[in-house]
């Protein structure tokens, strides 16, 4: 197993991506192979001690994409760009699968062009974990696509229920499609046109629509919706996420000698839930749909995140998502990319 | 200053409505009508005491409108239901504004076909206040329109802006478009036609693009979105702050015996957090758009709820906010009702 990891994509790039590289390195069982500038990715891994022991190369990539660069253009333009000499590492058989942080437009067009899509996929969708109140909801899409038609939908219902089964390890996931109610009436048109196709599926154990609450609640494991609808639920349950602990903190500090006390002794008890809440603890989301493993992480991932990403990375090729994804877009009949 | 109160309307009609109608009376300068089965709602005054001595009336309705009617057919067909008769009301002119727990959709078809738009209006709207760090966002449309066009969303940033400034007391309200990127190039199709079509109202201030993480950070006080996407929001924002309470009593009382005297000594300070995430404290949601005051509010109103509708209300009556939207939504050169 060997990971190809951009180690020049993200705000802390190259630092703290190869510090989550070489935790990665003593803890899994895989080599990774670190793309991009040599000298500096070098000099990175020289403030780890003993780091030449560990099963890790470089591979240099002689440019860099930057969060400016537009990301199609850049990607075609870039040949020796870190995110696509990563990429090309795995379409050629040398690594198993991509770990990308940085922009995520540039990291999903270098996969798509790079790798292109599994056959009856028309667009490749982002997968985002969520935690709940019992586990982890997957949400896609997250960003990737807008104005999808239900086809895109179904698509997306196909593939996030075989990485709730394989990766989150959740058997039989509930598949629901995120609307504003739960009455097969209700909804906007893509929801309603999308609906009964979703019911016919084979392949999904389709729960029928869910509500924006379903989500923390933890009552449907995978939630179908565009991307439009997905990103903004994702970055407002970021937001919220972290507002809510800010209010946390004001209230203890603020609240006086009794409750400044309480919230020392509660510290721990706090801490647990921050970790629940924390999304570096998801390592990255998969871009399912394309001919090979590609994980894109948060431009402003840390060691951890990346770490974490590697591990579902690892997994993601050893469970074998893409040939699984293949299987069941043949056996539900969507056939041929007509876009 | 009359308020009607649909007195039936809601999980807990009609004692909880009544209860929040006694204290509202009791607390805010104004009449109140309670509409809806008289015997039921002089049974629930009556465990009140002394409310023969409030301002309070009871005007009889035979009819109720319950979650399995088919919202606009059941507002043409019963025309002695409470929701009804308490919007004739205001149209008659005997009273200055409606307030509705239960359906949202008959309280919406019930003022659309009661009261009438205010003329340029194509689509009244739901305006939701949402907590932020430093005080509220107000979101709509919230659930009243889905596959709205960019026209649509032009009328509400109008009227939501109004809103801002003559209830939620915020000068200047500054308006942002929701959307998945600040950069003006960002969005599905219906973002991109609306976007450049906001910056030329001469009403409101419009930042610009604003993403989810905004609404929670308080970066921005009227949020425009599509009723499918504003409705997911609310929907996922209630859903993920009870989540977390949730978490938090969790961490306190599975932490031991530390965790728990932390809890028992920031308890004050937690349920003053709870408070701030508690959406009774705002009172309703008004529907913006109509000729007429209307207050919708959440089907599990309580007694609490009730009340800061009623003031609520009251305070949307007394500013004109009616007024001011006829009168800028002419300025901006919007005329008829094209649909």
């Amino acid at each position: 197993m060997r990971v190809a990891v951009d180690a020049m994509g993200g705000d802390f790039a190259p630092d703290e991506i190869v510090a989550g590289a070489v935790e990665a390195a003593r803890e899994y069982d895989c080599d990774i192979v670190l793309v991009g500038d040599e000298p500096a990715i070098r000099e990175a891994l020289n403030r780890h001690s003993r780091w030449s022991e560990l099963r890790i190369e470089i591979h240099h990539a002689s440019q860099v994409i930057d969060m400016h660069d537009q990301p199609g253009a850049a990607v075609r333009k870039k040949k020796n760009a870190s995110v696509v000499v990563a990429t090309r590492l795995v379409k050629e058989g040398k690594c198993d699968v991509v770990i990308a942080a940085g922009s995520t437009g540039a990291a999903a067009a270098a996969a798509l062009l790079g790798l292109g899509r599994i056959e009856g996929i028309e667009r490749p969708t982002i997968a985002t974990p969520l935690p709940n109140l019992g586990g982890t909801t997957i949400l896609l899409d997250s960003g990737a696509n807008v104005d999808s038609k239900p086809k895109h939908l179904l698509q997306s219902a196909i593939m996030g229920s075989i990485y709730a089964e394989y990766i989150m390890h959740i058997k039989n996931p509930r598949v629901g499609l995120l609307n504003i109610g739960e009455e097969d009436s209700k909804g906007n048109e893509q929801a309603l046109a999308t609906y009964p196709l979703l019911k016919q599926l084979k392949t999904i154990r389709f729960i029928g629509n869910v509500e924006g609450r379903d989500i923390p609640k933890g009552t449907v494991d995978v939630v179908v919706c565009d991307g439009f609808v997905g990103n903004v639920v994702l970055k407002f349950g970021e937001g919220l996420a972290g507002a809510i602990m800010t209010l946390i903190k004001d209230a203890f500090t603020g609240g006086g000698w009794l409750a400044r006390i309480g919230a020392a002794l509660a510290l721990p008890a706090l801490k647990g839930l921050k970790r629940k809440l924390d999304y570096a603890e998801y390592g990255g989301a998969p871009l399912l749909g394309v001919n090979g493993g590609f994980i894109i992480c948060h431009g402003s991932s840390k060691a951890k995140a990346i770490k974490n990403a590697i591990r579902v990375g690892r997994e993601f090729s050893e469970k074998k998502v893409v040939d699984h994804i293949r299987e069941n877009i043949a056996r539900e009949g969507i056939i041929g990319n007509d876009e």
